[in-house]
């Protein structure tokens, strides 16, 4: 979204308990920072609290260091953590990729056109297809070929550039290789997959022929945080598209290309809008 | 919908081979019948040929016997089955319900202002709460309760009210119970269920707190021809319903009414209208 | 949905100004109330901000005149107006119709089950037509007949019923008539209309036929409060249908009706549960 | 969609009367041609009869011309106009832009990756803004600056690229500007605009500022034959998204950009696959 240039974003979660909003709403009134969004919610079940909120100081300015180590002080008696995004922050990105090229070439067209907060640092596949694409939007293209008994060395190449990048956010945008758990838990919370069905219908491969086979009349893609169980990670959001018995299993595949594209983007946005909170295996999702 | 007052349907299927849509249409022209809408699907997969002609005779009168024998001799030649249905014809039908009434007051909404073309000659249930709204609407109510020892039994009690009945089709609209495979059989083909998922996910027993655990951000409803494996019949149409972490179980509950009820209506109407086709585990549906 | 048997609403709005969040959420802490949900948004146009925060007493009792009173006080300070709802409280509501009775037929099931927090205290027609159902839920019925020259009595009849049954709420549920400037002041704010088309397109008269002259591939249902300039209103909320080629105006009109009923009742509840505000000609909605 | 590689397709339209459809299939079955997917209508408003037929030679091949000449002497009897479309048959496109490159990108990635059946000849535009954009998927650019002094000139200069590029199909991918009633005229029922609101509601300029304005809670496109009055050619297809007051006509115009996208190339894919045919101010869509 379109955010003014001047809005900061305060994201934060606790256990439930009285005044975990009125910690935050006062400090902002202290510090005379003008709140023009907020979204809270308590989950009942889990017992948790969940916050966000849209401000901008009155006087233009805010000192970032100093409010956060104000509100860290109130913020730990309520067991709180919290993240504070400054206005135009943009998040450092590695995208992983295997052959298919739509929610890459999606996400660079958003990324080239500013529609991203994001600066993609360097793009990663297992085969050297996208390599061109990659080199017109002038980034770097890292070719690790995988087979079954490479993959603990190729997963260190990867991890290598991710951490080098300096890669606060990995998009698997249509990777297709299952991470080992060791990798997955590393990137827990901070890598965002797109998979080709409305899970947890039609896990694991091929879901598109999956959906043929069972006859469905809709077919859909999930965008979700990934874990150490394959495809089971917290979801985001999802995306769906009717389809007919007319379509073939390669006409799905065709048919489902936009919206894994807007899924994944849609979640991507959120997550660097800071809308979403881990909430144990599910998400809250402070949509707009 | 069927609104013309002078429309009728012919639905055909057989295997696939050169003249198909010919033998059709050089018969209606014979007939001196005028096509208004027409759809035909070849299945490569299943090898096989599906058609649903709307007409009407451009004298006003068709003699439907002599139709259908004339077409019979023709039709056997390409193994094809066929139905022709009438302008104004009424399926009789059997409605089967638990204690949730939402599907069954959408159903005789529809009945009462003649948006269906059914003829409704019985509910039944395993519970005796929904009378007085089967009695509104001047149905007789059939309660037969069941246990797990009493279901045959049961289960002879409801095919006797549906022989006796006449009803060509059965809908089970939130009837709660696992149909025997006897029953289940019986049925095939003949009736028609809701279930309050994106089938295949969440089968069986309260999909809607699968739903919830698994934090999902979109909740649907199947209707699908019941087989023998539960949840497992083919599908007809699906509907879809956007939810947030929010959303308790019972709120899922509370919002998939409406889309149960629409997904169910929906694929009544179709079936109706003789849209639908079965194709193995799959349908074939000519939608509008 | 506003589920929990304990959850208090307080909905208020004001100006822009510094503290607009910290009033309401201080005097919630000072009051020992929990919040369970929170939403506020700042309109940079308007320069008004709006609130809706649901929340708990944490000793389960509140004092709702004592609240009302303490919060009026600091309220005062900031210009901000609001209102606080009961766990429970159920607002009477009158119903106008005319003939069509789908959208009626779909509040009263909705009424009858307790899925809206409503108390109907009276159905008001210009037609006859609908008092069966009425009847049936035990609801008065009051049948005004409407010509040019009766309008301002039978105005002033509708008018009376309004009053002595204490609505605060009014539905057009397909009521067909436009009402007198004088009416719609009257009304402003408390009245909610749904119509037939997606607004601004297709104001007036026969919205479907003129969206089949015009060709269009989607017809919607616009909810908006009414105000006295016709189809004008400030939009509460909207939905679409799909349509084809093959949709007669009639057919349009039978596959609207759905899509009113949704798009009302939605609109209703989100009023209810004081999720509406207006802002000017426009609504803020913090849905769900 | 992935048509099969031996699928032709007969798209013809007639006023109707009787045998219209037989005179299609019969001469299909003589040709041993065996037909994949038909469907046909009769519009009672208008009088007129469309059919559209896929199917493949059962031999493998088709004498194109042949079977042309043989299916004019019949259909002349019927005043039917026809269209034959070879598989594989790629129709050559010119795409006209501004300044906005979001359909651009779309529709290049579409082309580039063989998604739709076209063979871009050239994009023009009266900025010179989409250059880079277009010369890396290797396709002329041409610049015509246009003022209201020079738009004559400038029109001039279009049709020329359009008509030495053997065009059949001109794309308004977001031109901004409107055409002259001539050259309007010179492109009916070959070019397709995308018209970023869901007409008729707000046309013209500046639509997403309206829509914010009139604060409706949905947006949407419009994919249309250009006439030569502005906005309000026959509609092909329309796409819809949900907006919130949250939104500032900025946001609109950024959420929108997905739907518009999505709904061009909705409606290329349509005209190229002969599912659309003009009938009078409004189409006739064999949609899938």
């Amino acid at each position: 979204m379109n955010h003014s240039s001047d809005t900061w974003i305060l994201a934060a979660q606790c256990p439930s308990r009285l005044g975990t909003v009125d910690v935050v709403t006062r400090l902002l009134k202290e510090w005379r920072c003008y709140i023009t969004e907020q979204q809270s919610f308590d989950d009942r079940l889990s017992q948790r609290f969940f916050i966000r909120t849209a401000f901008h100081p009155e006087g233009g300015a805010l000192d970032a260091d100093a409010f956060q180590a104000a509100f860290a002080a109130r913020a730990a008696e309520f067991g709180m953590t919290f993240e504070l995004t400054a206005p135009g922050q943009l998040t450092p990105v590695v995208i992983m990729v295997s052959k298919a090229d739509h929610c890459l070439n999606d996400l660079l067209y958003r990324y080239r056109t500013g529609q991203l907060p994001i600066e993609i640092r360097a793009v990663v596949s297992n085969h050297p297809d996208l390599e061109p694409l990659a080199a017109w939007h002038g980034l770097p293209y890292h070719h690790f070929p995988i087979t079954p008994e490479t993959k603990p060395e190729q997963e260190a190449q990867v991890w290598q550039v991710i951490e080098e990048s300096g890669a606060e956010l990995v998009i698997l945008a249509r990777y297709m290789q299952v991470l080992s758990s060791e990798m997955s838990e590393k990137l827990a919370g901070k890598a965002i997959n797109i998979h080709h069905s409305l899970l947890p219908g039609f896990k694991g491969a091929k879901p598109y022929h999956q959906a043929h086979a069972k006859g469905v009349k809709l077919v859909g893609a999930t965008a979700h945080y990934i874990n150490d169980d394959l495809d089971e990670g917290p979801i985001i959001t999802q995306g769906v598209e009717p389809v007919t018995h007319a379509d073939t299993p390669e006409d799905l595949v065709a048919k489902g290309r936009d919206i894994e594209c807007l899924t994944l983007a849609r979640a991507v946005a959120y997550h660097l809008e800071r809308r979403v909170f881990l909430n144990d295996k599910r998400t809250v999702v402070f949509a707009r």
